[in-house]
């Protein structure tokens, strides 16, 4: 069983009205959904500052598939690193460019490195890291 | 056929040392290739900030799938929206949290719009976007 | 006057302890204080991504200030604009760098072209703009 | 004297002319100041990751100046510190608000540990720190 406790928040009437009808625009049922929302996405900024820090992250690619033995590179990359790789999805966005998101496991740092060094690869256009830390709470 | 242009650039020894270092610690092959990366990633940061151009992006979400009906609300909005859904990849993280991945296509101010409301859902913990804009050059 | 509410969140043990960690690394005096910096936090970059919304901005520049002509092309478009420039502080790095703070008021997105025209003069290496809203709450 | 060294760079036509379109809106008046931006940006990003490098940094406070005391806890910690203030600029946004640009130079990790001390202070509305590096290429 999670234990849940209750504190108390005074804020001015203006600030408040104001982040009423921002949560109401973004679909909050309730102010403490929203404000424990905002409290996980500093404390997720705060971890994830942290090279060392234990993090999942879904690395998105566009690449052109027919870029030379690009494909083999990215599986030996995934294979061959400290780090784990948990899953990668493949989208066909046109005739030329796919999407591939791969979902790996390891340290802030190493993933990054590893994020690089697939990104400097001839062939992929595109490259961006979506941190996740390992243990949301 | 891709049809290439080769253009001269001028910069300070000391700039071009500096860049040659870095760009070697990336795994980057030839200057030309992380010129264009460069390039690539300031075209599609001016494409993505106007909310009307075609994108694809990769929507991350923590969730905890003990969330009373929550997995459903997730496939309800992926099917309901102005939005396409491509793709989804679910991954487990802990005992109770899970990654999920959903690739979406559409408008980009449309799908800052959904991902806030899937992030506003009870049981998300978390949520970011990654964007991708639709032609990559 | 200004009007206080009190209003009641609800969040995990766990949670809570870990911002409470947070907040006292960071400085804060009470819980009160840093949810509304939070909250504050989030208003201000929702308006902040309306590119009509009044604000003021403090551009940061880096430029060479022997490159020939610039500081008269630099107050040139200072004065110019459609923009009102406030003030600006100027600061001698080293020898041949100077950090020029420029603090403008107008919509964002007449702020961010005119920071982007400054940026693009030959001389200045490096731009960023740190905007605020014009009416913060 | 300033050794200038040039180098060749090959990239599809495509990209080339998008990239053409995007400079001259941005009002750069040759390919190669506009490249040397974008590199000097991604240095500027690099050494700014490292917690240990030497910076300037221009920190964009919004506060409340009926704040009890804030004034004078502002001077203190801009006396205090490992940080050496090396100037600020006072602005007055509205009735209430005042913006301080102050220009701090340190370690990246010390000036982003004093800009949350500061961003703490009751009475601090909202904060922002702009990282130049010391050495400017």
């Amino acid at each position: 069983m999670k234990q849940v406790e209750r504190i108390g928040v005074s804020l001015d009437k203006k600030l408040l009205s104001m982040f009423d009808k921002l949560i109401a625009k973004r679909g909050y049922q309730s102010r403490s959904e929203a404000i424990r929302d905002l409290i996980r996405q500093q404390l997720s900024s705060e971890q994830l500052s942290n090279p060392k820090a234990k993090a999942v992250a879904a690395v998105c690619l566009v690449y052109n598939h027919h870029a030379t033995k690009l494909m083999e590179k990215l599986i030996g990359l995934q294979h061959s690193h400290v780090l784990q790789t948990i899953s990668a999805m493949h989208i066909h966005l046109d005739e030329h460019n796919c999407l591939e998101v791969i979902v790996l496991r390891g340290r802030v740092g190493e993933i990054e490195k590893t994020a690089e060094n697939i990104v400097s690869l001839k062939g992929v256009k595109l490259g961006r890291i979506n941190f996740v830390v390992t243990e949301p709470v």
